[in-house]
């Protein structure tokens, strides 16, 4: 199964909500494909303007490693040289935190999304919440 | 004026309607803010995963430049080591042809959008459409 | 569908195969799934040691630009700078030469072969050669 | 001696069949030649798309220093500082864990072995048999 345009843009929208409605700070959204390639991303008014990097690098982590934010971060904590290691390897493009969530059916990973704004368990949190309206398993 | 994310979806939107409405190919449209910064993206269904990319580096070169694709284009006819000097210093971001739309109000310039897919000028004038419809003034 | 690394095994047997019936010399040859990404190389005992980045670099430009190596030596010769550009924003991987060979099934993208080690068409034969002796379609 | 894309083929298919035996998770596998340079590759189904890079790093590495991914790891945890100096000066492509094997010929290391899905020592382990089933020393 591969992601199309408009499960990418719901994905957004319903992450968007969630964040609304948890009230936090104005949040950056970035779907990936299965290879790690952007679906669709958003930045709402009030985000600094580097955030797709960091959208995208805890996104990409999750699909280039098969591992969600929480275990990177988990990962990063216990060996943290070897998170560094494996950022060298992908050109420097992985922030391993919270927030980089696996989208998966059927057990096989599909695409990932990406947030960054508020805390990095909240940014998770809204994702989990955006997977779910969504209809697709997630794992953050 | 900064543009916001609903005027970057709407952007989005109106250009990709221009798109289906010429029976162009599957199009990927990115809008950066007045600091070459990513405030919003859809990648349609079909396109190739590389099109982010090339998206950006349409609009990026019009931003960091001032200067819309078709311009910059004519620079790289006339003289292509210029621009690949300009791509340089600007860390290989910029892709030189029609397709990178600047976005100005009262004559500053507020953004850019990048479109990629069909040929480079089907490209700009889905975009210069997208402006239009928008409410913008635009210069491919 | 995604290409199995059977597949993948079968891909380059068949390529090295045809490349000894034509005579060519050693051959390399990757190839890469739907996301640009590597899924298994081999390289022939007597070529160069550099030879895993070509093979990359031509199946890589293929799936990410959606364009075969024919089209995109096509376009660097009719415009050095855009492909120039081109590599610029996926970080100097695309080597634009026939022997990166597009492979699809209903159409959509499932991969791409890279073949180096002799001339360039002869590469793109011998690719094209072994993903008709894999039952895939291909373009070169 | 001189590494052939045989032995290479060799080497790979008894680290999976070990690693089939373990029961371990979707390995790649990595053989790189006395140069650090690739030679074959194979990513198991099921196995995320970005092991190519984390299987060359633990293999680059072990030839470019001689020394195995254990010894690695092991300095890295005495002076993380040294191995990501070390890192920078091989452009990043160090992943300095269990995984990389040395292979060695009368003493001379003749390439390595990078092994990536499953734990570090797994991965290390399944690398070490499959050079013993291929009749090579090998040091983990």
């Amino acid at each position: 199964m591969t992601l199309s345009l408009d499960q990418a843009r719901t994905l957004i929208a319903a992450t968007r909500n969630k964040g609304r409605e948890m009230g936090l700070k104005p949040l950056s959204v970035v779907v990936l494909d299965a290879g790690g390639h952007v679906l669709a991303f958003e930045r709402e008014d009030g985000a600094a303007p580097g955030r797709f990097a960091i959208a995208q690098g805890k996104a990409y982590g999750a699909v280039m490693l098969g591992m969600a934010g929480r275990a990177q971060m988990a990962r990063a904590e216990a060996q943290a040289y070897f998170m560094a290691a494996v950022n060298g390897v992908y050109g420097g493009q992985v922030v391993p935190v919270p927030g980089g969530v696996l989208l998966r059916q059927d057990g096989a990973v599909i695409g990932a999304i990406g947030v960054t704004g508020d805390s990095s368990d909240n940014d998770a949190d809204a994702a989990l919440a955006g997977a779910q309206a969504a209809g697709l398993d997630a794992e953050a």
